[in-house]
């Protein structure tokens, strides 16, 4: 059977992914030595997540790895195994694909690079042959040249730290090390993930593939792509429509200039296409296109969390008054309003702040309102709860410098305030549900990040999306509202 | 004498700043009290800064602050007091301007807030009440509503983790937390500077004259300033073009649109001023726009490192395929070039790979290289080396993921890889004098941030700049380029 004919089988829904591809009761990692290599690195990174499956490391020189007795070939180990991990240089790999067929796989990951992204012919005829010896045996291959699956509900991963409960998030990229960041950042920030997928140079299992799959995974709400290039335009196109007409897609092209597009084909054999193509496309589908994986993450903070703002009228309120004043630049450069309270809710405010502060001196008590100096909860809920009552407003803002905050030091009696100011924060929105970020910035010091980490659970915790620069929160939430106008619920 | 009689004798020369303005041998903090308050916090700062004068504290209540005498009234002073830092009501403020007169200082500094930045008249008629005592006593005054000066050379600083060493950068900004936050990060990021003002809302020092005074400061080789307004337009124009004809100046300016306009004036009484103008001027003198601290920091690192691109052909190279390809969709973005080695250098290159490493899989061996799995600093040094000599590039730039250098965990053997890099990268450095800069990006975890910071260090104390995002990086660049190519040497 030739290539173009397996794709077609494809293509035409006779081999889809299905929840089998991610759901595995057995794994093998073949190249896995006892001496630390990558192949033992992924057998401890699976049993640290774990992987709810039988773990079988295969290795010809035998041995043992953190308990577990080393195979020296696939076919020794007892039983079916589901899922494999080849670590073992390419040669050897197009036998794997048979052997681990042999052995009922359904999936065979490639760690194993040297393929069609080294743009040597061997390297071409070498992935060529993989994929025929796949498509003989039935066996789905993921990359090559990829770090394989994640998926939380079974226990699979690729790196251990990544987070040990699931989410709506699907998520897929062609690079290993932008995987890893991605999951790792929008991890910390709150995002959980349904599936994500490390898939390489894409020979067999592709893009398009499993973003087909993600249109109807009910465990899928939100689908991010990592992509340097794809093979089928025409399926891709068709593909998107319905997956960007079903759930948010936010997609990050790489490659997008001469010069990525020849780093894309060195890195996973792609052929990068033309960006005006790419930006028309992810125009005309409504795909939300974002330029690096902080502003991805970012993205993927300002659509996980609850509370979408409505419309345009921003209430930005916080410490500092030359962050205030851009703050309130980037917000209003980027299209939305900062109206000013309504006179009877502003006489509220002032009086608030007579009640709470002995002066008004060094605050600003319109918008965007620089609160510093109000040293008590109450004082802040008040302040707060006056700006949520207004109806003035579709979103409340908080804006937070933290290294400010333990101003002259790292460490004084102010660095007290932003937790007084997080938890007033909290409490109003508790009380009034009225749509709320929160952006942490400004820190420059190991100490400011532990602080920073625990404002930033406690506000996750209570559902509210917290960001870590000014311009990038603005950049998601202008994305955000123009996404959720093009998307009406 | 009248206010506009007193701005004519600024303008015309009659009392400009000069070095006494900076150099103080006594400081009275006014209204520090034992229990701890914003004047206790100053005595602690200008103690823990290693202030090289005299200390005085001054409030009615009397007292001991961490171990000198609290003056119940300034007159109480012992000899002559050079610098005043006011933390007292605003309307016991104009009596203190008389009484700082009388004991001979030069520059009283108002952390007073509640002048004319409040939008009441009597906040404008304290300001001008104020201006009037100054000008009267032959007193400067800094602010109201500021934090004042940084003077590394003798002591006198704003936050006790200020750098303690001084070096070329001079910075003036009108907001208080901006210019810890930007002197805290730029520091940490190796900037040294020669002055720092916190100004406030100008009512007597105007950027102007901050910016007058530095066109010939032999300190300083750099002028940075947060600006939100400014009073004398015609005045401005001419000490900027005079002042970036002589050194690089960046310029933030605050309050650039209608909504941060409100801001500004709400927060430091400014009028904001039109933002076409602002861009017109800005780009007429040649000054750098930034729009955010960050991007100011980026600048300050680019320009105060030696080693800067005379052309615009880069290599890029470094850790992670992914990031290499956005790396290079950037820098291309930007109006860089990523030529190939030419084919002889080329040919070295696959040599110096195939004698340090079993196989170029999973590497990227063009231009942006991704050479991760050169395991050996020999290895590492041969590939840096061969682009380095090449000629082929103008500008040497490396990039490390920090978040995947420890894959699959925050903590395994891999993790010693960047360090190694590093190694490598400084000894080819040392050797050739390329210009470099490092790029140490994607951190996620506090053990990352303290290994990023060690790398950071070392790199910095070898005279490379880092930038701790790609984006941000490469706008850096850009403006370092297009700034020497405007000012030849």
């Amino acid at each position: 059977m030739s290539i173009g004919a397996a794709r077609y089988i494809i293509d035409t829904g006779l081999s889809k992914i299905d929840d089998s591809f991610f759901r595995h009761s057995s794994a093998a990692i073949v190249g896995a030595s006892s001496d630390y290599n990558m192949g033992h690195a992924f057998v401890q990174c699976l049993q640290d997540s774990g992987f709810r499956g039988r773990l079988y490391p295969v290795n010809p020189a035998g041995g043992e790895i953190r308990g577990l007795p080393v195979y020296r070939r696939l076919s020794d180990i007892p039983g079916r195994v589901d899922y494999v991990i080849s670590c073992i240089p390419a040669r050897l790999t197009p036998q794997l694909v048979r052997d681990s067929a042999a052995k009922g796989a359904r999936v065979v990951s490639f760690f194993t690079a040297g393929y069609s992204e080294s743009g040597r012919r061997e390297g071409r005829e070498m992935e060529d042959e993989l994929l025929r010896a796949a498509r003989a045996a039935g066996v789905r291959l993921l990359g090559p040249n990829c770090l394989g699956l994640y998926c939380p509900e079974t226990g699979l991963s690729f790196a251990a730290d990544f987070p040990k409960d699931k989410g709506g998030v699907a998520f897929i990229a062609q690079s290993g090390g932008n995987s890893i960041y991605l999951i790792r950042t929008a991890g910390r920030r709150g995002v959980r993930f349904s599936k994500a997928v490390s898939y390489g140079n894409a020979c067999d299992v592709s893009e398009c593939d499993l973003m087909e799959y993600f249109i109807t995974d009910s465990d899928t709400t939100m689908v991010a792509a990592y992509i340097e290039g794809i093979r089928d335009a025409r399926r891709f196109r068709r593909v998107l429509q319905r997956l960007a007409a079903a759930k948010p897609v936010i997609i990050l092209k790489g490659g997008s200039t001469p010069g990525g597009a020849v780093a894309a084909s060195s890195h996973t054999g792609s052929l990068a296409g033309q960006d005006e193509s790419w930006e028309g496309l992810l125009r005309q589908t409504r795909a939300i296109r974002v330029h690096d994986l902080d502003e991805m993450a970012d993205m993927l903070v300002a659509l996980s969390f609850p509370g979408h703002p409505r419309g345009r009228r921003v209430a930005v309120f916080g410490s500092n008054g030359g962050f205030s004043v851009l703050t309130a630049d980037d917000f209003i450069r980027a299209g939305f309003e900062l109206p000013q309270l309504d006179p009877p809710w502003q006489q509220r405010l002032h009086e608030a702040v007579a009640r709470f502060s002995r002066s008004d001196a060094g605050m600003i008590l319109k918008n965007p309102f620089d609160i510093t100096n109000i040293a008590s909860a109450e004082g802040l809920q008040a302040a707060m709860k006056t700006m949520a009552d207004s109806g003035c407003f579709d979103l409340m803002v908080a804006q937070l410098s933290i290294s400010n905050s333990g101003w002259p030091f790292v460490d004084s009696p102010f660095t007290a305030w932003p937790g007084i100011f997080v938890d007033a924060l909290l409490a109003v929105h508790r009380e009034t549900g009225r749509p709320t970020a929160v952006i942490l910035h400004s820190i420059t010091h190991p100490v400011e990040l532990e602080r920073f980490g625990a404002l930033q659970q406690k506000c996750q915790s209570a559902g509210l999306p917290v960001y870590d620069s000014i311009p990038r929160a603005v950049l998601a939430l202008d994305r955000l509202v123009r996404h959720n106008a093009n998307h009406p619920a």
